[in-house]
């Protein structure tokens, strides 16, 4: 984010990708460069930055407003339909405040995947608009700091779509989709052989991707996958 | 903008609305006051604020990023699923640039009722989604600063639907909308005695939201309004 010309290179990059695409930004120093000036300090316990209630009117300006609008309006030339989005837009990515214990991180939200307004999200992709995310969430009528990386995690639920309903116990049977396959699952019935060929390149894949960060992977039929809110599909669904 | 509780009044009554809305908001002087923490100096020139790279970021991280953020996560909390918007975001209101002639303003961006992408709009009301603009329009990879009372009377294009395709020449033909309608041609043909009493009531409605204001009215067949995208669509425009 700091470097003006590696961003709009990399805006140019993300723009020429030919598919539904979502981009997540962070902060850079810039928000603390302007914090400086406006005499709001940065404080610091064991190494993590906490967010009081200045500092959190500073990420919402300065990533909320200025940072995401700049890259929304480079898009845009570069004929990319952005959108820029926090957590609280169209109710995206509702959060919980960080309850205080040793430590009260202030206006801080953390979020888990279900936290995510997938249908609006699904919506938005499918009209070919990019929802460029700033890291931000909310949380009973208030804007919360989030850290960018856990929301592309929490974002990045990969689908694999195919023509049958999930990963089926027995492929001679349709209807034997097992819905929930974690690591310790798969293993075992790798071993069992219970799995055909054709699915085989696709759990791997899948378990590579969970590995590599992404909280989890939804195997299904693209029908069922698409039109729904990703949560209540049908297909089987990957996790650690 | 700058008394909290009635803000807060005023966003409850505005959630329960229980029809298509879009908000508009303006800066307040919060934006001064933050600049004058930042150094960033008003410039005026005959009582016009000029807009300088400086002063455009600063609008661009207040406007788009604090007080449209704080206003969205407030709506969410009474159940209106508010999305906040700079002009930038969805191509939502493309701006030229004011032109330099005797004063240069700056970073300010001028609109007409075409520049609305009003097929994302549409899409963005029929899912139940409501957006809330900050004064900010875009050109050419830039954020522009412009009124909100003018973003307003661009976005107020009235639509009045009925049973029939537009304000028809002949009530017996159904052939025979007339496609513009100004105060002009209407006094004429009110003279002539051409309107039928059913179409009455509609145009004196729609010329009193003319000369209160509002830029535009569409007068025509409900599902041909909402399936189009304004501009193309069938149906009467009624402008001064």
């Amino acid at each position: 984010m700091d470097d003006e010309k590696a961003l709009a290179s990399f805006l140019k990059n993300f723009a020429s990708i030919q598919a539904p695409k979502i981009l997540i930004h962070g902060g850079g120093k810039i928000a603390t460069k302007i914090g400086d000036r406006l005499g709001i300090e940065s404080n610091y316990i064991d190494g993590r930055r906490i967010t009081d209630a200045p500092t959190r009117d500073l990420v919402t300006m300065v990533y909320g407003g200025l940072l995401n609008k700049q890259i929304v309006a480079q898009l845009q030339t570069q004929h990319c339909n952005a959108i820029g989005v926090t957590g609280a837009d169209g109710n995206l990515l509702k959060a919980v405040k960080r309850p205080v214990g040793k430590i009260d991180y202030g206006f801080v939200g953390d979020i888990t995947p279900g936290d995510v307004n997938s249908t609006f999200l699904y919506f938005l992709l499918k009209q070919n608009v990019v929802p460029v995310f700033a890291p931000l969430t909310h949380a009973a009528g208030e804007i919360l700091n989030t850290n960018a990386d856990t929301i592309a995690s929490v974002l990045a639920i990969l689908i694999f779509c195919f023509e049958k309903e999930g990963v089926l116990k027995d492929v001679n049977d349709s209807k034997s989709v097992i819905p929930n396959l974690n690591t310790a699952l798969y293993e075992k019935l790798l071993k069992e052989g219970s799995f055909h060929d054709g699915i085989l390149p696709k759990l791997e894949n899948a378990f590579a991707a969970i590995r590599s960060g992404v909280k989890e992977v939804l195997i299904g039929e693209h029908t069922h996958l698409i039109a729904n809110t990703g949560y209540e599909t049908k297909g089987t669904l990957i996790t650690a």
